[in-house]
C-alpha cells in the first residue's frame, strides 16, 4: 500500500511522477520532494516557485516546508528569494539538529553554502500579473490581495513511512517579509506515521489561529476517519473566526491517515485536490461543502481543458 | 479577578508593573506588552530584547509573538534586528487585517513605516559572552548552542480577556535568520479567552514538533485544570521525542485558564516562572518534575540572591 494526496489541481503531474516512485517502493520523503519540486518548476502554477506571483515590491519571496512522520523532524524556509527548489531547502534542513526553521537571507546564506541551485524566480508572466493588479488595486488605494494557493503534499510509502510538503508564493501582493501558515508546523502542515498526515491552504492568517492540521492529526489519533477529521476541525475554526471576527478567510485542507485512507473539507466553493493510491490512477476531484459536509466529485474532462486554458491566457493589461 | 504568568524568574518586575495595571482594570493586552517590554529594556537578562545574546554572526536577531484571547488575532516578527521592543511591533502586526507575520527586513522595513523605536540591541556584555564562547565552542570545532530562554507572559484582566506575548533573542549561536518556537501560533503560545491560554519556552526545535502551547489550551477546554493540562501534554511530547529520536530538548510550559488557575510543567531541572493574581503578590517558584508530575516552591532570598549576583557577574575570557 502506498498513496499521496495534495491541495489543488496542481500536484496532479508532480504526484503521478511521485507515485510511480511510491509503487517502486521509494521513501516517502523523496517523493514528496519530487512531487513538490513539480509543481515549484511549472512557470504556469503562479503561487508556488518559479512563475510564483510576487509580493508589493514585485519580489517573489518563496516559503516550504518538510515533516518527517517517522522522527518528526520538521525543515522550513520563509522569505527567501530567488533559490530554485524551496522544499529542497527544507528537506535538507530537516536533516540538521537545530536551525532547521531559516528565514530571509540567513535561508539563503544556508542554501548558497549548501550548493543549491539559484534561479531568478520571477517570470515575465507573473511580473505582467503584478502590473495589471497594482494598476487595478494599489494605484487607486484599493485591497490588492489575492491568491493565496499553497501545494501541500502527503505521502505514505509502503514501508509505512509518512510525510509532508509544502511551498509557496504565499499572498499575492503581501509586504515584504510575510510569512503565512505554509512553512509553520501545526498550521500549514503535520504528519505522524502513527496516525497520519494533514495540509492546509488558504488565508494563512486565519488558518494559524487554529493550528488546524495539528488538530486533524490528533483527531484520526483520537480514532476519525480522515473526512469526519477534516469537516470537524474546517467546521470549528470557520464558525469560531465568524463567531469571533465577523467572517472567516478561505480554509482548505487535505489529510490521509496511515492505512491511505483520505478526507477533504473546505469553506470555499469548487476547492480541487489530487490523489492517487496503490489503487487508485491519479485523480483530480473538486469538492464543495454543503450543511458542513463537504462532498467532491471527479474533475471532468471539460473542466480539467478549461482550467489549462485559464493558466496560459494571454494577460491583458 | 486579573491573573498573569510568565516563564523564568526575569518576568517578575514586568508582571509586578502590568499587575497594578490590571489591578486599576486595564486590558489584559495592553498589561502583557508592558510586562513583556520591561524584560525586553533590561540589560542583564541575555535571552530576551537590549543584551539579548547573538546569533554566530554576532547579530542579534530578535523574535516576538502577541496574541488576543478575544478575537484569535496574532502579531509575530521574526529575525527583526535592532529594534528597541519586538513585542509592541509583534502587538501592532496583530491589528492588521492580513501580513500579521512579518520576517527580517520586511519586519524592519514595516517598524520602521510605524514609528516604532531603532536601538543598536547588541551590548558589550552580550559581546563579551559572545566572543567567550566562540573561543570554547566554534573557534574548537564544538558545538555552540546554548540558551533558550524565552519570555512568555499570559494576563487575564478584570473583564475576562485574556493575551499573551512571547519575546526571545533565540538560541545564542544561531544561524542567521533560525526561528524557534516563539513567534509561532501553536508552538510558542496559543490563548483562549473562552478556555485559557499557555506559553512555552525551551528548544524551539523541539516545542514546535508537538504544537504544544495549542495542545494544552486544547486539554483544558477538555475541562482539565492547567496543572494537569501541562503535566500531560510535557510528559506526552517528552516521550515521544525520546521514543522517536532518542533524546527530547528542554521542554517547559506555563498555562492559565480564564477562572485565574494555573499550571506549569518542565521536563529540565530548575525551572523558574513567575505568577501574579489579585490574590498573590508577585512571587518566582521554581519547578522540577518527579514521576511525571511538576511540583514547585517559592524561590527562597538567597535563590534570589545568587541570581541577582550571578546575572551581573564579571565575564572572564
Amino acid at each position: 500500500m502506498w498513496a499521496m494526496i495534495a491541495t489543488w489541481r496542481m500536484a496532479v503531474e508532480g504526484i503521478t511522477k511521485a507515485s510511480e516512485q511510491l509503487e517502486s517502493g521509494i521513501d516517502a520523503g523523496y517523493a514528496v520532494e519530487t512531487a513538490v519540486k513539480m509543481v515549484e518548476d511549472y512557470p504556469f502554477y503562479k503561487s508556488v516557485g518559479y512563475g510564483g506571483l510576487p509580493n508589493e515590491n514585485c519580489e517573489v519571496e518563496l516559503d516550504a516546508a518538510y515533516m518527517d512522520g517517522d522522527t518528526l523532524s520538521i525543515g522550513a524556509v520563509a522569505s527567501i528569494k530567488d533559490y530554485k527548489n524551496p522544499v529542497s531547502i527544507a528537506k535538507k534542513l530537516s536533516e540538521e539538529k537545530v536551525n532547521n526553521f531559516l528565514v530571509g537571507i540567513g535561508a539563503e546564506d544556508y542554501a548558497h553554502k549548501n550548493g543549491f541551485e539559484r534561479k531568478n524566480m520571477l517570470t515575465d508572466r507573473a511580473k505582467l500579473h503584478y502590473e495589471k493588479k497594482k494598476k487595478e488595486t494599489l494605484d487607486k488605494g484599493l485591497n490588492p490581495y489575492d491568491g493565496h494557493d499553497t501545494v501541500g503534499i502527503i505521502s505514505l510509502d509502503k514501508n509505512g513511512k509518512m510525510c509532508v510538503a509544502t511551498s509557496t508564493s504565499g499572498l499575492f501582493m503581501k509586504k515584504r517579509g510575510r510569512i503565512g501558515d505554509s512553512a509553520l508546523s501545526g498550521s500549514g502542515f503535520y504528519v505522524d506515521s502513527e496516525v497520519g498526515g494533514a495540509t492546509a491552504t488558504g488565508l494563512g492568517e486565519d488558518l494559524m489561529k487554529g493550528c488546524i492540521s495539528y488538530e486533524i492529526v490528533r483527531l484520526m489519533k483520537e480514532g476519525k476517519h480522515p473526512q469526519e477529521a477534516c469537516d470537524i476541525a474546517v467546521n470549528n475554526l470557520d464558525k469560531e473566526l465568524i463567531k469571533r471576527r465577523g467572517k472567516a478567510g478561505d480554509l482548505s485542507l487535505v489529510a490521509m491517515n496511515n492505512k491511505g485512507e483520505w478526507g477533504v473539507a473546505t469553506n470555499i466553493e469548487n476547492f480541487t485536490f489530487s490523489v492517487a493510491t496503490s489503487n487508485l490512477s491519479p485523480t483530480v476531484y473538486i469538492a464543495n461543502r454543503k450543511d458542513g459536509k463537504t462532498t467532491y466529485e471527479v474533475a471532468s474532462k471539460e473542466w480539467m481543458d478549461a482550467y489549462e486554458s485559464r493558466i496560459k491566457a494571454p494577460i491583458e493589461i
